[in-house]
């Protein structure tokens, strides 16, 4: 060993001096964890533009940053209002109609869709960063309050105590939402996959429809379970009490709402002919009722809405240590479901229209508007998609439609409630149905099949345990098979063998590249990924199961007997101690085989640690290499010159050494 | 962009169609399937000997994998034998006296110390892998069985419910670790970090020490509670009924067995000191007892044992549903602890004879000797360490020295156990703290902080939650902090600027190489994890910044404008659907400012999803290159050719452009 050592550092000298790999410079402790926690919280550097400026301008920038109207207002034109005024009439129309729908399914009064539809948007539209994303109540949230709550309290024993429950939901969902943005945590909303979304959505949209066939039918009595079982039963067992004047009528309005949806998919720019229909149904649909008298015959009616504006909530808000801990859960709960949705929605539209949405402020703006809506009599609001897309379509330019949205609602409910009496449930439902259709979104379900088999089986585990179990279920399934694929990932990482790409000195993973050629001798192993606790055991064992299959490969092919194993190190981001033992066994297992182990091009977190913990001292330095092609060259190298039965190769070493 | 294009063709076709980035052959999804299975739980290939082999051999092999004595059995010689007996005798003087400590510590009948002793470990002989692993009952196991069953039943007034519950407990942990093994689900034992382990070992040793102050001062009454606030409180509320015959005897068995041990340390050949010292201070403590009558003045002793070997426990395992969840979860988490510290010890002492533990088949040993326990009057039984460090100093050479000291427990239960009537039980608690004192590794907390601040926090919270709150609360803290770094570690992966290392045509992390230079015009940016959806929307929003960053100082110093972006993605082992996504985004952002988009190097897995995704087909194959070289290289060309003012650079673009 002596003599080959000389030889390598001989070499070194001579020909890779200047290749050395560089330990980073030391930082001192406090620097590297102040790093550290800026990019875990402030990885957008929300502080940067603030920086070399003078104090007028900081307040200004500061004034905008937490209200982003301070910021676009100046700016605001007529051309703006004309097409803010447009869209904001035509998300009204859906508003209204939507708004009571959603309320029927959260079991709350009608009303409160309609109070929804007013506070809450004008928060957003100061304090908002989407200029498409259209305030409202959202299906999904609305579903999760009505079987969260429901649980605790009977909606039909104690419907003021459900009520007050609702309100104390959303005060805690604001709460929430504002906490993750203020406190940067935003990137919790991150571990929803988009995969996790459009299960739970779908499945979601599926219990929804479902849920509907109690206004279509015209049921009376319905279960509190969402699970499709307990519905088809509840359904089933009554048939008694179904009632065909109420289908009649539902079938009817949901034809009407999905030819004009498909209509206005083919033109989009009769989009209103969709955007109206909901409207149009409400209208039609009582006045059938008005003039049939149809609310005799089996249809219901929404009955007598209270006129005025929205009356105080805040001393409804009910802290009783009974119900603290529901009321906490379902707001953290349908919080984060309806900033996840939210702030997707949000983020979608930007990319079409190319601005930049801050997710952590549009979760601040998302938990004002929840607590200011507690307090004033609303419930549960985020960024519903179908009233977001149809603000996009059209042609909203900035927040302002959401306020011309609100002040619509304000004139509804200042003057115009009366005529709800008449509307028959059975139109609500079919409005419910056909947007809840929408969210069922097969096609992404089948790409997420082609392109990625574990995403579609976390999708699809949401949707079954929503479907089949209850919402919440479906939720906790999805996330933790998320989260167990990322640990799988850290557990239990690629090994892959490298050969040399030929004309290069490029060596990649012999599996992705065909031509790839394994080097006579030297078996290449890249490691992909850091090398952590959970899986430095896996990786002993694995890199000596390599040696082994490597071993008996040449044994029984005859080729150049193995004498070094190269780690690439590229794709290892960090390592910590027990990285560093394992690395350590290795170096002992490889030692005692007489074999040489070589690293190549450890990266700066890497070399770190390898140096603090004198594993760089153990290894010795001249086997670390900046690459592989250089780590295959000493090999080489030292394989010829200790070996002389190799003399065969040794145009390929001296290639090799004296090229890198 | 027509031009550009052209030429890029023309340039792709002439200089690199050589090193077009490969897209790994398709594999049905069955096998891919397989194959990934294989490797999350059969990564060591259990079955690999048995393929090609005749039937007979076969069946060999498989009793060989069940009962590894059948293997090395037959090669067992005399020389063997007399080592195995050394060590098998010196382990039983030790296991004697520890045994009774630490069936005390569980608040369970001394007997069942020795018991535990001769059942298990004849087991273990015939089925474990390890040959130095000394089996008998471990101090954190007792500690914990106390703890979990000392809250559901008091020990005093219902001492056989409490007996009877400890070997459900054990039949349980014995299934339960016989399961993992026998799922190949041993991988979970690999999140119980080397810091964790360290932390939490400490943590239960200094509890475990302070536990011991209530036999030391010879205290009658004790607090349940195991948090060091609630034992002091203990001890010091009843300072006069400290016993200083008590304390004194302890002091100085305590002083005896510390010495001995430091000699042995310093003479290694002379472990047998420190070895036998345990056993000598029962004798002397019990000869002190009997000479001076002390147990008259309030040095409590042991009592009668009964004589006699295990008698059958299997009727008295307890599936009551009123304690059952309280025997699972005693189970779970008492033998997870076990199976952590065993497989620990019995893959350090395999490292330094170099042979090779198998994870699961010890777990299955485990499991099936706690088993055969729970049947014959024994409780939890593991690898303790310090046994199994007097086991490998002592010389021995395989599971035989179990047996032996097997063989010496059960002739002292058949004819020994009167003599310990008058051993104190302040020599006990003396041999328990002096056991535990070696467990706190305050010098692997030192190295920790010095190599990797993180898993000293890990440590330190292990540490300080088994301390001040209880066993349990410390193993959960630490082990949710492990994986929150793991998570973190990928919802925050960095994102590197590369620059040129001079004389090569390698490309690393600035930061690292302070020699490496910046092409002018490229960005050059290398991400370091994996891009699933946890980190997606960080890393858009992080490249985006990186773009905007070096905008900004261009703009600043003068150079040439920013052209190009390339990706390293080297590093980047796997994507998801939402990871495709962002990269869909960050290609539109960068195309909407007029830059270009360059892809280095993307592995199998991601070529194969970017391709199924039809994103290949959005970037252009031409843009997606085998190193950061050609990625530059081809830059550089696009630049020279499409704009005139960069001729100055031309030398260097054509360099790279041709050399690639």
């Amino acid at each position: 060993m002596g003599n080959a050592d000389d030889h390598m550092n001989s070499y070194n000298l001579d020909a890779a001096a200047s290749h050395r790999v560089a330990i980073p410079p030391p930082q001192p402790f406090i620097k590297s964890l102040k790093n550290t926690l800026k990019e875990t919280f402030f990885p957008d550097d929300p502080l940067r533009q603030f920086k070399n400026q003078p104090p007028r301008r900081k307040l200004l920038l500061g004034l905008q940053y937490v209200f982003p109207i301070v910021q676009w207002g100046p700016q605001y034109t007529w051309q703006f209002l004309k097409a803010d005024l447009i869209a904001g009439i035509t998300i009204a129309s859906l508003a209204i109609p939507q708004g009571i729908s959603y309320a029927k399914l959260a079991n709350l009064p009608p009303i409160l869709g309609l109070y929804s539809s007013f506070v809450p948007p004008l928060v957003y539209a100061v304090m908002g960063s989407s200029r498409d994303l259209a305030v409202g109540t959202v299906a999904v949230g609305s579903l999760l309050t009505a079987s969260m709550l429901g649980k605790v309290v009977n909606v039909v024993e104690n419907p003021d105590l459900y009520l007050h429950l609702a309100f104390t939901a959303t005060f805690f969902a604001g709460v929430f939402e504002a906490s993750l943005g203020i406190f940067r945590l935003g990137f919790i909303v991150d571990f929803l996959s988009h995969a996790t979304i459009v299960g739970f959505m779908g499945g979601a949209a599926t219990v929804v429809c479902l849920q509907q066939l109690k206004g279509i039918l015209g049921l009376k009595h319905f279960t509190h379970e969402t699970d499709v079982i307990s519905v088809l039963r509840s359904v089933f067992s009554q048939t008694h009490e179904w009632r065909w004047e109420s289908a009649v009528l539902g079938c009817v309005f949901l034809f009407y709402l999905l030819i004009s949806r498909l209509f206005s998919k083919k033109k989009p720019n009769l989009f209103w002919v969709s955007a109206m229909a909901p409207l149009t149904s409400v209208i039609l649909g009582s006045l059938v009722v008005y003039l049939t008298h149809a609310e005799d015959h089996g249809v219901q009616v929404i009955g007598e809405l209270k006129k005025g504006i929205n009356p105080g909530s805040i001393m409804d808000l009910n802290f009783d240590s009974r119900y603290l801990p529901t009321a906490i859960k379902t707001g953290i709960v349908t919080g984060v479901i309806a900033l996840a949705e939210g702030i997707a929605v949000g983020r979608s539209f930007a990319m079409f229209k190319n601005y930049h949405i801050d997710g952590n402020k549009e979760m601040i703006a998302f938990g004002m508007m929840n607590i200011a809506g507690s307090c004033t009599y609303c419930y549960l609001t985020a960024g519903p998609f179908s009233r977001s897309a149809v603000n996009f379509n059209a042609g909203c330019k900035t927040a302002v439609s959401n306020i011309v949205m609100a002040i619509a609602v304000m004139i509804t409910l200042l003057f115009l409630t009366p005529l709800f009496h008449y509307t028959p449930l059975v139109v609500l439902s079919s409005i419910i149905v056909a947007a809840m259709l929408g969210l069922i979104d097969y096609e992404a379900a089948i790409h997420l099949w082609h392109v990625d088999k574990f995403d579609f089986v976390v999708c699809m585990s949401a949707y079954i345990g929503v479907v089949f179990a209850n919402i919440e279920i479906g939720l906790v399934m999805a996330i933790g098979l998320s989260v167990v694929r990322v640990l799988l990932f850290v557990a239990r990482p690629k090994t892959l063998v490298l050969g040399n790409i030929p004309d290069s000195k490029v060596y990649r993973n012999v599996d992705q590249y065909q031509n790839a050629q394994c080097v006579p001798g030297i078996l290449i192993l890249e490691i992909d990924a850091p090398i952590y606790f959970a899986n430095s055991n896996y990786l002993r064992e694995r890199i000596s199961r390599w040696i082994d299959d490597e071993e008996d490969r040449i044994k029984s092919t005859g080729e150049t007997e193995l004498q070094c194993i190269i780690l690439d190190m590229s794709a290892v981001g960090n390592i910590d101690t027990s990285g560093i033992s394992m690395l350590e066994e290795v170096k002992k297992t490889v030692d005692r085989r007489g074999l040489k182990l070589g690293l190549a091009n450890p990266g700066g977190e890497v070399m770190k640690k390898l140096n603090k913990s004198k594993f760089l001292e153990t290894m010795g330095e001249e086997w670390i290499f900046l690459t592989v092609g250089e780590a295959v060259g000493a090999c080489n190298y030292m394989l010829h010159t200790t070996n002389p039965k190799l003399d065969s190769n040794s145009d390929l070493s001296l290639k090799y050494s004296h090229n890198v």
